[in-house]
């Protein structure tokens, strides 16, 4: 999988010419940067002086991360996975009528698959936010930047992914599955930003 | 050096209690992301119908962005390497009135050094995004995305790299460099948040 790569040899191939990885997978991985780091203040609460009383609730912050780290590390490959069902589905027979029919089905159920993955990236990217404020204002103060970093990540990450389920968005013909996607995209866009600043603000340098 | 690791290992070790890598080599590695996608999408323009008579912008782009990619890469180690001197410091012996001044000048220069780096990644991160911008506006438009997820993984990377100036600076003596230091911070803060906007605002899904 992607994530077996080293970072050197991930940025290379994002930067060539292949259209995978790109913007979506780079959103996965910076959704699971932001879950780590998240890991890392709660580790770096536990156990320390002047942080009693925090283990249980830290401990339970390393496990939630390490699971949402996990999913992130699964959806750079998803990412890059729907980009190529939907360029596989472009190049399918349509010679015959038959063919041209199973080609425009293929490419709709294709793009909506490639909207729905991001989707599920900006909705955990939304949701890890709560653990990600909780560390920044209970966590060992000598990380709070490490929390604002996560922060800002998962801003970007989920910003990222909804970039990606609309450009899809506009190719798909089911305006049910469009509306209902389009309005779940502007909500988490809204909260995203708006929970972005409360955290930051809450930050103490 | 860290950038040779693979993805996986580089998440554990930053989730993991230890103090790096941490939010500052976090940083230089979304720059880099930033970088790598701003090739990616330039490399998408290159030799592309309708984007005819911008292969040498988009040929001198790729090579500008390259550089980035390589400056991010070595900021991911700089970062761990200057929060490590500064521990290094911490523990140096303080017994005689000498060994504490030694000590005491040990910690400020390595502390300076700790603010230097990140500003660095800071400075690098808002000068790139002249070129992200071009992608934006004179790209392949089927990478347009890509080119935004660019444009707030860096302004991400910036933030996130001064939030590491600015904790470095609360402990540092020379008021000359905490006062030059911190405009820096606050023009390079000012300037990448609205950058960032300008850019968004160009994306045309």
């Amino acid at each position: 999988m992607l994530a077996d790569k080293n970072i050197k040899d991930f940025l290379k191939e994002t930067a060539s010419s292949a259209p995978v990885p790109g913007g979506g997978s780079v959103a996965a991985l910076s959704a699971g940067l932001a879950a780590a780091l998240t890991a890392m203040v709660a580790n770096l609460t536990i156990g320390k002086k002047g942080y009693e009383g925090l283990e249980e609730e830290m401990e339970t912050i390393v496990k939630e991360a390490e699971e949402y780290k996990e999913r992130f590390i699964e959806y750079i490959d998803k990412d890059s996975e729907s980009f190529n069902k939907v360029m596989a589905a472009f190049k399918l027979p349509k010679e015959t009528e038959e063919e041209k029919e199973a080609r425009k089905n293929q490419i709709q159920a294709a793009l909506k698959n490639a909207a729905l993955v991001p989707l599920e990236v900006a909705k955990n990217g939304l949701k890890i936010m709560n653990i990600i404020e909780t560390v920044v204002v209970k966590g060992n103060k000598n990380a709070v930047t490490d929390g604002a970093v996560a922060a800002m990540m998962s801003r970007t990450a989920t910003l990222s992914a909804l970039y990606n389920v609309k450009i899809n968005l506009g190719s798909i013909k089911d305006t049910e599955f469009v509306e209902k996607t389009g309005k779940e995209v502007a909500d988490i866009e809204e909260k995203i930003v708006k929970i972005e600043k409360d955290i930051l603000e809450k930050v103490v340098l």
